[in-house]
């Protein structure tokens, strides 16, 4: 994206860009048929019941002006308007934590001043909302998002960390609640004597770790050795709802003498019951604010705007990392100037409004990622099975799959059509074909076992589309009508689920990777390039990247830290955002640019002109001799922005070897030997496979990774 | 172990053979030093816990007649005598289950006889153990030990994994009781109102099901990616009884309002309280006995030694499994010899007697084995890096560290010094150092990791000594005076460890995993044959597998149904003894010898004339061919008589491939291509490598367990 300042330009980019695909975003969305709801439900999940708890938190903040039926509708109204006429259609829209605590202490503002107090604190929120829509505008009609390209790793990844603390965070707090007596609750109920309390909060713990460790599970249904593959991926697409549903079950087990508040469940009130709409009328008092408090609004306006901008920026940006080679463009500007025009919405209607949401925006691109994957996968497998029924060889297998997935590729008629191909065969399998000499010998599954090397072939890819963010959007509206439903749930089931956010959060987390590697035992660490691991880990010394990780740890507590201290608390993006120049100016001071390179590559950054080390000369060499061939360009790029990717350690153990997505591995000697390997693979240059027959070796035996003898 | 009933000759053979290692017995225990600890403690929590919780059973069976400090004495006691003078000191003794249950019955007899009564309960039990000592003697000098033989796996393991579901059924009533009053309590205490009696419930899952997954969780901490190699494995050595101290700890953290009894812990008199010991002398109450109950305690006797005979031998068989390659003799006739006068002893002090128990027997043998692992790695590890830094090639580094091996093969100076070498580089070292050209090319640890490497290539053994089972059981005596501290320990950690020790009994138990084959999906089989598995899996089909499974576990599950049936239950040995006719004369009828011979081996079964499939043919003909090497006949007996064995899946994938110990591995023709195998592993005749190059995939591909393209 350029970075641009002209006005209305970057606006005007975004909409070409979009509605160029706009027709194929519904389309494919529909094609996926009902898989699509796997997604959905699993995102419904996730965004609906924090924001029901937050509806909570807000309705204890505001003695019950704001509560989940707000909430819920502000989510919902948002969520539907944002996927049909959204730009980037992965976002995930929400009320959001920083939005409660703003709304906590405008509360607190209001409600001793006489001339406004409790009756007109919506009247005054709307106020401070058009203050915000205006200055959301002025930023995206200014191309303010044109930054969002100096937002690296670093910050985006530090974000992420910041926002699964605070989750896991909420879910502590939680469980201690339940072992207290609740605010402004009688203390005299049967359920709040000291007995019954410890029973709740015993209770509580067995009910969320169930639900954490149950739906942690379910995740890994897929690979599973029991049970049916239909029921295998049946849990996996939708074990976590399902696991809510089963604990709540559960939670209904004990009765009898068990008094009716134990466990404690949600609770809010029914959108019916009176006063619980009071809010959607406040457009007519708006007037009656007195003009000081009109303009002061402004004040919490510019808190708010910063807070959107960035959230809404950050969040949009975690949705589209680079790992989930997404083929449709990004939105930033048109984005933040429509969240300026629900912000309005929202204040005119008396609810809190929302933005872009963490973790749940990634969660979705993850989970249509693995959509897509299903989808390519069956129809690949079906291609595999008829081809050895055809005794094909293992190079024609591929071939056939090769042209199954392309006609898979529903090109993008704004571009050509993709380049993109399926990632080479596995090593391991070529070579076992050419050591037991049978590489065009019919194969039988006995040999090629299809459904896991599928899996290593498929390139992750996303199920682009508008349809599973207006479905779960929808149903997060429906939860206002069924909130007598929702009240079911006990609150520890979502304590448990919060946790289990925060954990979903963090695999694919860079930051997270790092800081796991700094408690790994050195003699452990060959375990980590054993399995997918980014560039970093072999060609950056283990001490700069423990500097590196430390910094940013402790960069991360502070801004923790920051969210306890009272109203500053909600300007902790800016320390974030502080993150920018720091990351700009100041650490290259302290780091080599080949590390920094690889630990967190900038767009303002160019290609280091000196490779740290052989291993990422020839990588980068590669990259230059084949920018014709769309998936090694990607690739090489991809690679040395420093996100994943497969290698097969060449050390010499009888390791799990992972695939090779490595342009590297195939110069492996006992590979290059085989002379069916260029059919397989593309033919190489002599030179390309002449050149570092050992390159793995010195590669990795320079690797800061290694164990040392002492 | 021939199959004699001369009198005593059983027990001649069983003397001389141990007492030729008596000595060794004893240096080799303090040779390992302090490192014996980690199996002792190991062992003692996992008998001194069930002793204890069958002691609180006893009391409440036997109006506290007895109580857990005379089930302590008694396993204490006869622990410490048979780890000095018994034959396999591998061998664990413990009041068992099945020795609670027969007092209950007894003492239900007695306490309603006005000339017998609760007083002269212990008198009429001791001429009880006088006949069932009597019968034991005449057991053992007729040789009944040597039918041992006919128990076979299926037998063995059928037990096992009754001992097992009885553990874990104890361990759910007992958590279950945690929500109840308990029998003879006050229903009227503060912790008995039904708020504090769910509170104490609540809190009772989380302590066991907390101590259940952490234990579980710290026995693998040796393969932990995290902590210092030093932290992993003393968590994997200690960690069991950590967790249990630990969670010891959670339990007082609730205080303030909580009252006493939460939650409920162990319940039994200090030992010098007034009425603990009376039992120690009823030798002198004995004659009090009318001579009508004298007689008719034969009746019980019998039951009794039945039971004996066929639970210590089964323990002790059960601890003795081929797998673990003991190089010490077996000492059947001498134990039961042995238990006959303790069982004595016993009655005649008043406590319940011990017989060998399952699973602690087991669980001793394997945690040896680790111990022994241990040792031996330590001093190869530093042998190889000691080659390495003198830049050793692959084949000297091998050659050094078999040299290394055979000097601590401590040679039993009764019988010829050891021929066992290490197991065979793995395939995937070999394969990889050819093809990397660098075979005989210095080393460095990026090419060889040693720790992963040394674990594959150490066989199985076990450190066959006397001292572990002598502390384990001083340290259980210990605990009569620890008892203020035991009391301390929650009932239900207790249920939790029960939990643990019915789930670490099942792995190694091929009956149990036959079981989880049936329920895994057809498309996920081929896992099943990537790692550790028995030969059956490949030589026999499924559907032959699937029978012989189901209805093994009938026979499970009615041998299950009996231990509920009042008196009849004590008798479910019967059943299982029953299983030799059945195994020997019936289920020949309905299964191949071949199959019934991999899945079952029998040494009374010749090997199959004509052996099932090439695979086998080729295995069996090698055998024959190098009887004269150790290592490869032993493996031969083994893997024949369906042990497990490694074996690297020769299919088309990137698996995990495991080390192969198989003589046929060696014959992949890549491998042989290397000309620096043979050095490595030893020649083979041409005629040897010449003829079945590609037996193995046929082997495989005939398998009854590969995906069906369907």
């Amino acid at each position: 994206m350029e970075e641009t300042f002209v006005p209305l330009r970057g606006i005007k980019n975004d909409l070409r860009g979009r509605l160029l695909c706009y027709k194929q975003d519904w389309t494919s969305g529909f094609k996926a048929g009902f898989r699509i709801l796997a997604p959905t439900t699993y995102i419904f999940f996730a965004s609906a019941i924090p924001v029901i708890s937050f509806g909570e938190q807000l309705e204890r903040n505001t003695d019950g002006v704001l509560t989940a039926v707000q909430t819920l509708a502000s989510t919902g109204i948002c969520g539907i308007i944002h996927s049909i006429i959204g730009g980037q259609p992965l976002l995930i829209l929400g009320v959001a934590e920083p939005t409660v605590i703003m709304y906590k202490f405008m509360f607190d503002f209001v409600k001793d001043r006489s001339d406004l107090g409790r009756d007109r604190f919506l009247a005054w929120t709307a106020w401070v909302c058009v203050w915000t829509a205006g200055l959301l505008f002025i930023l995206s009609i200014l191309g303010a998002c044109s930054i969002i390209n100096r937002f690296t790793r670093v910050a985006g990844e530090l974000f992420g960390l910041l926002i699964a603390m605070l989750f896991m965070q909420q879910a502590i707090k939680g469980l201690v609640e339940e072992f207290r007596i609740p605010h402004n609750e009688n203390p005299n109920l049967t359920q709040f004597i000291p007995s019954w309390r410890f029973a709740n909060g015993m209770f509580a713990l067995v009910l969320s770790f169930g639900l954490l460790f149950t739906a942690l599970q379910s995740r890994k249904a897929r690979s599973w050795r029991y049970g049916t593959g239909w029921l295998r991926s049946f849990i996996a697409d939708y074990g976590v709802p399902l696991m809510v549903l089963i604990w709540t079950g559960v939670s209904y087990i004990p009765a009898g003498d068990v008094p009716k508040g134990i466990p404690r469940r949600l609770f809010s009130p029914n959108p019916w019951s009176s006063g619980a709409y009071e809010n959607w009328t406040v457009i007519k008092d708006m007037l009656d604010v007195p003009v000081v408090y009109i303009i002061g609004a402004f004040i919490p306006a510019t808190m708010i705007a910063v807070l959107y901008y960035f959230d809404h920026s950050v969040a949009s940006q975690l949705a589209q990392q680079k790992e989930f080679n997404l083929r449709k463009p990004s939105c930033y500007h048109y984005d933040l100037l429509l969240l300026g025009f629900l912000t309005l919405l929202c204040g005119l209607i008396g609810v809190p409004p929302a933005n872009g949401v963490i973790p749940q925006s990634p969660m979705h691109t993850k989970s249509l990622a693995t959509l897509k994957h299903q989808l390519l996968r069956n129809r690949l497998v079906t291609t595999a099975r008829k081809s050895i029924s055809k005794n094909a060889s293992l190079g024609q297998l591929y071939g056939n799959m090769q042209e199954a997935y392309q006609q898979m590729q529903t090109p993008l008629f704004y571009q050509e059509p993709s380049t993109r191909g399926l990632n080479e065969l596995k090593e391991s399998t070529v070579q076992a074909a050419t050591c037991s000499g049978n590489i065009d010998a019919p194969l039988d599954e006995t040999l090629f076992d299809i459904e896991k090397e599928i899996d290593d072939l498929l390139p992750v890819e996303v199920k682009e589309q508008r349809l599973s963010n207006l479905l779960q959007a929808t149903m997060v509206s429906g939860c206002v009508a069924a909130m007598p439903l929702l009240k079911k749930i006990p609150t520890s089931v979502l304590w448990g689920y919060f946790a289990f956010m925060a954990i979903e959060s963090l695999p694919g987390n860079q930051f997270w990777e790092r800081i796991l590697l700094l408690f790994t035992a050195p003699s452990r660490r060959y375990k980590v390039l054993k399995q997918k691991h980014a560039t970093f880990v072999e060609t950056v010394p283990f001490k700069t990247i423990a500097i590196f990780t430390v910094f940013q740890t402790i960069y991360l507590l502070i801004c923790f830290g920051l969210t306890w201290v009272p109203i500053a608390g909600v300007m902790f993006p800016l320390m974030i955002m502080l993150l920018v120049p720091v990351r700009q100016y100041l650490l290259p001071k302290f780091f080599k640019g080949a590390h920094l390179y690889d630990l967190d590559a900038a767009e303002y950054e160019e290609a280091p002109a000196l490779p740290f080390n052989l291993a990422t000369e020839t990588e980068l060499g590669h990259g230059a001799s084949y920018e014709g061939e769309g998936e090694i360009f990607d690739e090489v790029i991809t690679r040395s922005r420093g996100e994943f990717r497969h290698t097969s350690s060449p050390k010499i153990t009888s390791s799990t070897s992972t695939p090779a997505n490595d342009p590297r591995s195939h110069l492996s000697p006992c590979l290059s030997s085989s002379p069916y390997l260029g059919e397989l693979r593309g033919e190489r240059s002599p030179r390309a496979r002449g050149n570092e027959p050992h390159s793995p070796m010195t590669g990795i035996g320079r690797s800061p990774l290694n164990p040392s003898p002492s």
